[in-house]
């Protein structure tokens, strides 16, 4: 597999980004294409990644097509306004990047830089998959069982959403988990406020007989609760983007509190601080437990082509595991099963007879007021 | 002041609830009505509580009316739908104790029940303060800066909210925040995807003018994100009761997932196990410092009269605080001062004028594709 990674995108571009590219040429049957600032991109390749041992012989990769460079001086930066600026930067390196799937010169893209124009780029440049209604980021997180990781989505690309939507999200999930993740069966449940059937807002109360009833292939496990996020009992979880979204930070707030806490209170004693070196393997052994960038960052499922986000402050080893999760999704064809999937998906009832469909008590409020002006 | 306190609702009711009541009663200024069955609390009080010593004398308590005991012998079930079951049974422990503040008999009301149930019981017996179209819960949660705990709200009582709750939101809790955590000039923030000004959902974008240009007398520090959960530098948090929920319960997840791992990856090694017996005071430190026991409960802000609801597995512990959080909010007149800031509220604009009002950018979309059907 050919593998576009912008090499200007990320807090750490391009030095890390490059290092991450040369590892995956080296180490993985993929090729890898380096998108960006040719002379910045060699200067970064001159010095060599001390944590990269040994160190790959970047000539030879160069040399042999394993690793190539495509320039460009345009990218865009952080604070940009994403559609704006994909739009206004035709050649930035997210655009060259998207271009080179669309023409079949890659067959994924690769991006650690801001996750608004890389979604949007995909979309002006790549289109949507037939029948898709919206694309949607999904992200890896680690959960309680250590070889079940969580697939969630929307992270963050559709505020607000039609309950059709969440309908697709749970589609494409599933195969993503199936085909990339390698889970056999996925179990998909929807983000509510307790796993009771009746629980939820307007939004999940529509999605929830559409998951239950309209959605053949996936195997729905119903409500779920923030609860079960880190329980490693699902597979799966579909919500609206701003959910998602609130879930991974408040997650990564959650865990960085508890790190900085329990840091606090043993430097701040020197008896704890001695006994606590025996113990340093065990907490490193934690932090890499916990540690994002081992899941090969979030697919932006939708459109037609392997595109990854990765994390801005992606180092090396997530840029080398996204592009082997770019890798395959291209490889298993992820886009395609998701064209035939919803394709295949029978026709939605209309609002009012889905309703009927709800679990019985969902009509009952759960602290009755006046009406949502 | 004078604790209505539900001595039937929650996991470990009657017992944590009485002792955690005697204690209330025995160690602050309070008095306390245990509400529930007259036999169970009696029977409750005869077997002192181990872990509180010295153990007050409950006799003494009742002679002199510190503490007492109103009979019922109804009571509603974690199980039960919340609004059919108060309306359903008129003497429910959680009823009698709103009708104890309602009459004025009580000046607080405490219950660890159906946290559905309390609210609808609130909202049936109390009604609501006078210009507050919809109460919240608000949840104290720790944060990375000891002394300056989170008010998040609301935590579940409005699954889907008009933009116009979330300014109420955001003043009742200020006022919480300033007479019961004691926060001087409490930031408010409202919860988004991101910290710039054009991030968000409809419901944020069209509260974000409202709480920055028609909400006087808060000091509103624009949008928050799931980052600032836990980081210690925002007072109170306003969203609506569907993601609030979710970030209580993902916090709970995240913390209980990672005390998980380090104690398999501790007790996995026999090495590690031997280490780690010196730092189990500092490890018992943190599980302190994350205790939401400590917070005392979560009040439902916005019915006339301090209620407090505490987490359905409330110890003693959980319930003294609980007590002591509602005399406090009884004490400043809570209530009262709600009425009085919102009747003071100026005039909501209009939707399409509150839009003009939006950060420029606001109107771009992140991701765009077709119009939500």
């Amino acid at each position: 597999m050919r593998i576009a990674l912008d090499a200007m995108g990320g807090d750490n571009a391009p030095y890390e980004i490059v290092w991450g590219g040369v590892l995956a040429a080296a180490r993985t049957e993929d090729s890898v294409i380096l998108v960006g600032d040719e002379a910045a991109i060699r200067k970064a390749l001159r010095h060599r990644h001390p944590k990269i041992r040994p160190t790959p012989d970047v000539e030879a990769l160069l040399r042999e097509g394993r690793l190539s460079i495509v320039h460009t001086d345009e990218s865009v930066a952080m604070e940009d306004a994403p559609a704006a600026a994909v739009r206004r930067k035709k050649n930035c390196s997210i655009n060259v990047c998207m271009r080179l799937v669309k023409e079949g010169k890659a067959d994924a893209a690769v991006s650690a830089g801001n996750s608004g124009a890389m979604a949007a780029s995909a979309l002006f440049i790549l289109g949507r998959i037939k029948g898709v209604a919206r694309p949607a980021i999904a992200t890896v997180l680690p959960s309680s069982c250590a070889d079940r990781p969580l697939l969630l989505l929307d992270a963050g690309a559709n505020t607000d959403c039609h309950h059709e939507w969440l309908r697709e999200f749970a589609v494409m999930g599933d195969i993503y988990s199936r085909l990339v993740l390698g889970r056999e069966r996925p179990e998909v449940g929807l983000m509510s406020i307790g796993t009771e059937d009746c629980k939820g807002n307007e939004l999940t109360k529509h999605a929830f007989p559409l998951l239950r009833d309209y959605t053949p292939g996936i195997l729905f496990k119903g409500n779920v609760e923030g609860h079960d996020v880190f329980a490693g009992e699902t597979d799966v979880i579909v919500c609206d983007g701003f959910v998602g979204n609130v879930i991974l930070k408040t997650s990564e707030s959650a865990a960085h509190a508890m790190g900085g806490w329990l840091k606090r209170i043993i430097l701040g004693n020197l008896f704890y601080k001695l006994a606590a070196v025996p113990l340093l393997p065990a907490l490193r052994k934690l932090r890499h437990q916990m540690d994002p960038e081992i899941y090969g960052g979030a697919p932006l499922l939708g459109v037609p082509g392997a595109v990854i986000i990765t994390h801005g402050s992606s180092t090396y080893r997530a840029i080398f595991y996204a592009c082997a999760a770019g890798s395959r999704a291209a490889a298993h064809n992820v886009s395609r099963e998701i064209e035939a999937r919803i394709g295949e998906l029978p026709e939605v009832p209309l609002d009012e007879d889905l309703v009927a469909h709800q679990p019985a008590s969902a009509a009952e409020p759960v602290a009755p007021g006046p009406e949502k002006r």
